[in-house]
């Protein structure tokens, strides 16, 4: 059951970063209506407007590196999981990466798959 | 409603770091056999698994600075929250206090209260 999550949630972040990486409006596919995103402590709720946010931001071309990744399962029942990230984010034309933190919370969807339900992003100032 | 989470998120931010710095082991009321810790990527099981590793960790004396806490209600029906936070922890006698980030995923309790179902720590390194 932990090895499930855990591949689960390995294989999603690997998934989230290269199409944020590589064709971030494909994003879309991994939200919903119900989904919220705080990024910076901006909040953001469903798939539209979160697709909007993520597409606007004041960066275009962008690389993750992936530092740890924590995953628990979030509650005995309802087969959620929570996926807790660190790592680092290159900015075309920036010499310095920036640290960051992000939260997922996945929840299954009707087709056996996982859509994103909570996502909370932080820079990580030092 | 979505102010009501981010009460309940900013003071169990502000009770949780304040039993942390001043009586840890009080920090056991606040998880439930079902809750799990992942500590710099170790995975504690259970109210006395995580209390004891939380009792036990290479630190004594600490001071939490808390920066930022992000809150979302975790689904629409089962009533959990989910917490972000980033900060510094200053250790008795360490002139540099470390940052870290930590995620929890409240449930409510039958009680009216909630406790730590999820509950993930990392330290930024950077």
């Amino acid at each position: 059951m932990e090895e499930q999550v855990e591949m689960v949630g390995r294989a999603f972040v690997e998934h989230y970063y290269h199409l944020f990486d590589t064709h971030r409006s494909s994003l879309s596919s991994l939200y919903q209506q119900s989904s919220m995103l705080t990024f910076e402590g901006q909040r953001v709720h469903g798939v539209d407007h979160i697709c909007f946010k993520l597409n606007h931001l004041p960066f275009d071309k962008c690389h993750h590196l992936i530092s740890t990744i924590d995953t628990q399962p979030s509650s005995s029942s309802a087969g959620g999981i929570v996926v807790f990230v660190s790592g680092s984010i290159r900015l075309a034309g920036e010499e310095h990466p920036l640290r960051f933190s992000q939260m997922f919370h996945l929840m299954p969807t009707l087709q056996g798959s996982f859509y994103v339900q909570n996502d909370i992003f932080r820079l990580n100032y030092g």
